[in-house]
């Protein structure tokens, strides 16, 4: 039981690391669709319903549900709801990054994963130990802790050296120790710089990597497989969102999607 | 026009660094109201209407509002649109704690912004600048970004030091020279440890800090105000949530909060 267990069922099951990212925009829907919250939740159904047997996770970003405000929120609710009845087997990952003190905290853990019932959760680490304990203490849930992100200025702080680490390596190391409490941790790892996935990986020998920067972001598939897998060749939920949602644009977008996330997940397996 | 400057007249105005956290929890209302949502919006409506000319910002954590789920995030919305038609000299700040990367945080300032009509935003720090980009490219918005929070858990990591440095005086640095381009930065700093505010202060001389721990969290409003305040004996917003909001539990309420909204304005202009 617990979401890491329930991972590596649904990788063992659909033989796949491939994670997909529900991060749906209106304005970038096939023509077919009109521009309400009826309608993602409608898309988001069509490319669950032809990935399902494709993919590890869904991993919707809540800050395109929040932006369209009211119907937004709704239809990133119907969407977890749709996956967790349809496809129980499969984990719902809110992409949240969330973070504050711990009695705010708790707040969010309410509202993730008792209003919307998502089975995981991204946190930023940045306030400590006691913002990411309320969080840490639904044990059947995974909590996915910034390590080392995707993006440019990721470099500002996180490669910060202290004490001949980077700031991402103490995380790493912190958050390895607070796995031990529930083995309900795992770290966000950009593919974009493999080096320091291999890195991580050096402290955090049994954590899943939630890996962010293939596709749109340019990252190196083959390089941050060689990077981050673990010895069982698991440990690495391999996220696309618009290289997949977006594949095609027309009445066709759904089977043009799972063409894209079959090929992405086979690429996936051949370095693996 | 903008944040910083609306914020400096309403301090006059005033008279007070006061700023009130509206983070309201339907299980801690007076015996009076229902748990609903339009109750939640009738607890901060009184709370707003008996304090407005006693505060320089309404500060409501989003954490509170979503965990209610939708009915949560209209209350919110209500309250946030009652004191920009009722009071609109009165800035409104989102305390969410957002970042990500940057067409993520883009979705993230549409929906405090622009949905929600927040006038002033928290983010964190951790993805570094282009995640704060596009919130700081809101010229006419407040950008608050956190630095050294008040909770025992800051010193896992944001204490570590950087050559000499502690990283929240990096994180202090980098957000000066951010600043350069639309002076609308500001930093959290927790009243819970002055000494770092002061070492904070040396090196973002001009900025707004929002300053969360007094009250509930035991901070030192003389030492926060001797470490922090600016020549001008202006530059911090003092925030105060559960014991003013939470100040009486009876048919009282409103004017318990008055009063203990002007007896901490009023100790706090004692040390300016």
């Amino acid at each position: 039981m617990g979401f890491v267990s329930d991972l590596s069922k649904i990788i063992k099951k659909n033989n796949s690391l491939l994670c997909i990212g529900l991060d749906t925009d209106p304005d970038k829907l096939p023509t077919q669709f009109k521009k309400n919250s009826e309608e993602i939740f409608h898309f988001n159904k069509s490319i669950i319903d032809c990935t399902h047997d494709l993919v590890c996770s869904y991993k919707p970003n809540l800050a395109y549900y929040e932006a369209l405000g009211g119907t937004g929120v709704m239809a990133l609710k119907k969407t977890v709801r749709y996956v967790k009845s349809s496809y129980p087997a499969i984990p719902v990952i809110a992409d949240a990054k969330r973070g504050d003190i711990a009695s705010t905290s708790d707040k969010y853990a309410a509202s993730i994963f008792d209003q919307y019932g998502f089975d995981g959760v991204t946190v930023s680490p940045y306030l400590g130990r006691d913002g990411i304990e309320p969080f840490l203490k639904r044990e059947e849930k995974g909590i996915i802790i910034l390590c080392r992100t995707s993006n440019p200025g990721a470099e500002d702080f996180q490669d910060l050296e202290v004490k001949g680490k980077a700031l991402y390596e103490i995380v790493a190391e912190k958050v390895a120790m607070w796995n031990a409490q529930y083995n309900n941790c795992l770290l966000v790892v950009g593919a974009t710089w493999p080096e320091q996935m291999e890195r991580i990986r050096a402290v955090a020998k049994d954590l899943f990597f939630l890996v962010p920067g293939i596709g749109s972001q340019g990252g190196d598939l083959e390089k941050t497989l060689q990077a981050g897998l673990r010895p069982d060749r698991s440990g690495l939920i391999i996220t696309a969102s618009r290289s997949i949602i977006y594949a095609g644009s027309g009445k066709d977008f759904a089977e043009k999607a799972r063409e894209e996330a079959l090929r992405l997940r086979d690429m996936i397996n051949e370095y693996r």
